[in-house]
């Protein structure tokens, strides 16, 4: 019982050996992210289409309950950039932007998203998150940065400018681009120069000055801080808020109410897939930091209790006046880098969040929203990723064609149809692959007891024992395969005797592929044409013989295929262990079907 | 291009040695069909809500066309049981039974199914039929069948009765039982015993009368004929219509109008989805018939080509007043039994249809219709199969869940949410199964060059290598249960210096594979722990050859597992070769997600 609870309570697990120097740690940690975290969550909120404090207090509560619930030592729960769009893109179908019904959506979408995560984390379903492979998680994330970015820019041009795909945007960029405010733009161009500037020159240079690298990488970090308090110095000073500068203004001063989104059956209905994609999206962003900053200290992230950890903590933004929220990358990163040793961090930090909504906000009215955008693209152009478009093409096309389509319906048709599209494309695409396997006829090698593909190496074969290894598990996308293959090496091989399967790369064999071995077992008994098996591995074995199958089979199952072909042909497997043994050349095989879709495709 | 045009029109091939002995043998089998056909298609266009001549129609244009493209020596079309209750589902969503609008929707049906054949015949993309596993079409075909059989006993009570789903179907039978009409419940439970009873018995009476085999099962075969003519000449001489007993009525004498179904872009749409079910079924069951049929004469069917002639078969029928129609497993028997040679057969049959539509229908105008559905239940239950049930469960639980969810969803909730839901749970499952792999630790069996599982044989092992099997291709669906796995080996293995990974049951790793691997290799490095695979396939191996992973990797790639031993640990390979080698019993591995999900499933 003791057990369980520490899995489903983690913090029963570190809190245990919580010393003072941890304390010490992990406070340190918690004001550095704290201080880069206030800009971020206005930021976020703005991108999201929602009220400043919206991303303030999706920055307490969740925080502290994925301090309690969560497997990772070091991810920073928030807002994140990613899951902002997605939320704006889901609530924008049921409100415009800047209504109550809209912000009331963000609630929704948090909530659900909330409980789909630790309804499927108590299920131990993390599996789900498998169906986004990494090329699309990866053009999704290209593509979102890309139209992230170009939705801040009106904020930096100062102009009013809308859309919801990328052709849009640019075009009502172009549009309006004529009624560019000079301030807006002259403070939004000098943020996105420092903030650039800073990340690659900065670094580098403080660690010249004789920083050590980690205090000099955190500093970077943070560099969106300098941008807001000058920024908010010269717009107080020169009044630059009266020539149309678009400033952050009030934020209320209270800390966020507690309660449930209000319900109606029909929206929330409405905005259950939304949910279900931000919170996938959210849960394979987050686990992906989370075990690559784990395994650098020997730690673990424990994937389904990681599902609950998150789900709570979207359920707790859900009724906190938040809105989604996940780990975030820089983030955690700085939290890691920070020292941060513990959960604990993350709930530090979001006392220190409580109290600026208290008392720091005041200070920020003159924030110009210009500095928020610059921040946001800075951000996100640090995710779009190219080149791994490229690497990709030369590795499988397959990956490539789901990797270009997420990106190209993300741009152009919107966020939640891109990620559909590459999901539903890659999982086509693999059934289709697997639904035409390799498949090799293979000859013995003279001198040994190894039987290799024809096409690759000079063999023995023999006139009548035909072998094929068939590099694929047998199931209903290619149980057809199978038996038109099959009845093709019939239809041209009359002084055929023994067909042997060879089943080494097998690895499963469903009712379907069942079927087919039946059906083709039949079919060539009739003609005169045993059927062996060969190389058949334990767990594939155990369940044939749960079938009928083996009683019927016209030939044997053989150990391996050396077995098989000294019980069926011993003239060709001694004339293999002879001087002058006649081995092939690479045969053409006279059935189109093995010939195009088999073995060419080796 | 002669031989591309025989691809495409297959009677320029057996067209060309075609003699008088074949046209005599076509000419008797197409008489004996003719025959069989007659009432089969009456009966299926009262199945499907149409009037009898629609089911007519359905078998004059079809057969001549797929007599031209088909691949199929013997398979006969025409309208079938499964296609016509699909018909009515469709077709029933645009307009109620017995309007002109439901007449048009089931041309629309045809067209539209037909043109989605013959596209993807075009495309060569008949894999896609793949996708439905032999567990969901025989669970399907068994649903349909039961539901079939009850929607018919209205017609055997003589009663009014409805419902678009089992229970509903039952619920109105049992409603109306009471206004049972006697003379017409008189008539079809006689043609029920006497179709079940010919089945039975008939054919063994005939053999033992002399017969030969085939030819009894010729004539059982076409008993519903019997039936006819008796019942219409009860229902003529004894006036059973003015008793209620409701009967064909008057056909038209006409032969098929020719001309495109109305275009009403709305319509089409609302029927596409339908028309994709039904092209895919029609085609899955007509293959399966016509490559039985081939295999017991040593023939092939091209299974890309055959959906060009069904396609074509379907258009035709869209075009001439009819509707959706495949090759029916009974029939095309009885066509190959009777002695068909080629698809001339089935051109002949048209003709045969013809001739009765204009001749034959006024003595067919007291056909009682309790006659017809009688013949349509004793047709539709022998498709029932419950065997199949038991068999798939003990074989497989994920087939038998595919299998049982598409029969309780077929009866309860509709034929086309039957199939759907089908297909989805048998992908869904099938990825869930390779999600998680079945993986195994391996040693070497004492004396040999073999490593085999550590949980199946007593097998040396090492203290500083672990070698591991992974029986699966790596991909998108698995990618991040191998990480999982191989983090939790490095967390409790403190001494590991290699992991060895043998790959000879992985034939393929896509783009996640690959990532996983990378991050793997990089996550060992950092914990002192060399990656190593072995046995990796030639096409795995040219792949990975393309990326830059095996220049990263920190360990080497090794032909074969004994190889890697000999090199990473002599001794325990020395050892292993002693007369006292040391071997393991049954190890229990001390990571939960190797236990649970890899080795345990064993």
């Amino acid at each position: 019982m003791a057990f369980r609870a520490a899995r489903y309570f983690p913090i029963l697990e570190w809190g245990r050996d919580y010393r003072r120097d941890t304390l010490i740690n992990d406070l340190i940690a918690a004001v550095i992210v704290t201080i880069m975290l206030i800009p971020q969550s206005l930021a976020y909120a703005m991108l999201a289409g929602l009220p400043p404090q919206v991303g303030l207090y999706a920055s307490i509560l969740p925080l502290v309950a994925y301090a309690i619930f969560g497997t990772s030592r070091t991810l920073a729960v928030g807002p994140v950039a990613i899951l902002s769009l997605m939320t704006a893109a889901a609530a924008s179908k049921i409100a415009p932007q800047g209504s109550e019904a809209y912000i009331q959506a963000a609630l929704i979408l948090a909530f659900l998203s909330g409980a789909i995560l630790l309804v499927l984390g108590l299920l131990r379903a993390g599996f789900l998150a498998n169906f986004l492979s990494h090329p699309v998680v990866s053009g999704f994330i290209t593509a979102s940065g890309i139209i992230i970015a170009a939705s801040q820019l009106k904020h930096i041009l100062g102009i009013n400018a809308g859309g919801g795909n990328l052709l849009e945007i640019v075009t009502s960029l172009i549009a309006n681009v004529g009624e560019t405010n000079a301030p807006t733009f002259i403070i939004g161009a000098a943020s996105l120069i420092f903030l650039f500037g800073s990340r690659k020159f900065l670094k580098p240079a403080l660690i010249k000055l004789g920083l050590p690298e980690k205090a000099a990488a955190i500093i970077t970090r943070t560099g969106p801080v300098f941008a807001v308090v000058a920024s908010i110095l010269a717009v107080a000073f020169f009044q630059l808020d009266e020539d149309g500068v678009r400033i952050l203004g009030e934020v209320p001063r209270n800390l966020p109410e507690i309660g449930l989104p209000a319900f109606d059956r029909e929206i929330w209905m409405q905005l259950l897939g939304s949910a279900a994609l931000i919170s996938l999206i959210g849960f394979v962003e987050s686990v992906s930091v989370a075990q690559t900053l784990a395994a650098k200290r020997r730690q673990r992230v424990d994937p389904d209790q990681e599902l609950v950890g998150l789900g709570v903590s979207s359920l707790a933004a859900g009724i906190s006046s938040g809105y989604p929220v996940t780990g975030g990358l820089a983030r955690s990163a700085v939290n890691f880098d920070a020292g941060a040793e513990t959960p604990a961090a993350g709930a530090f930090t979001a006392v220190g969040i409580g109290l600026a909504t208290l008392f720091l906000t005041p200070y920020l009215f003159f924030l110009p929203q210009a500095v928020l955008a610059a921040t946001i693209i800075v951000a996100v152009l640090s995710l779009v990723d190219f080149k791994a478009l490229r690497q990709v093409w030369s590795y499988s096309k397959s990956d490539f064609s789901a990797m270009a389509a997420t990106i190209l319906v993300t741009l152009f048709a919107g966020v939640e149809l891109g990620v559909t599209t590459g999901v539903g494309l890659s999982l086509f695409l693999h059934l289709y692959n697997t639904s035409r396997p390799h498949f090799a006829l293979v000859g013995q090698v003279p001198g040994t007891h190894h039987f290799r593909n024809v096409n690759r190496h000079r063999v023995v074969i023999s006139d009548t024992v035909l072998t094929i290894r068939i590099d694929e598990s047998l199931y209903f996308a290619n149980a057809r395969f199978l038996e038109d293959t099959a009845y093709c090496v019939v239809s041209n091989r009359p002084d055929l005797k023994h067909l042997v399967l060879m089943c080494s790369a097998v690895n499963r064999i469903d009712a379907s592929g069942l079927e087919s071995l039946e059906a083709i077992n039949l079919r060539l008994r009739d003609a005169g044409i045993k059927l062996h098996l060969s190389e058949v591995k334990g767990p594939v074995m155990d369940r044939l013989q749960r079938s009928h199958f083996l009683d019927e089979l016209s030939g044997n199952v053989y150990l391996n295929t050396y077995d098989a072909m000294e019980d069926l042909d011993l003239d060709c497997v001694q004339a293999a262990f002879s001087k002058d043994a006649k081995t092939t050349s690479p045969e053409a095989i006279p059935c189109p079907s093995l010939t195009l879709a088999g073995l060419e495709r080796v």
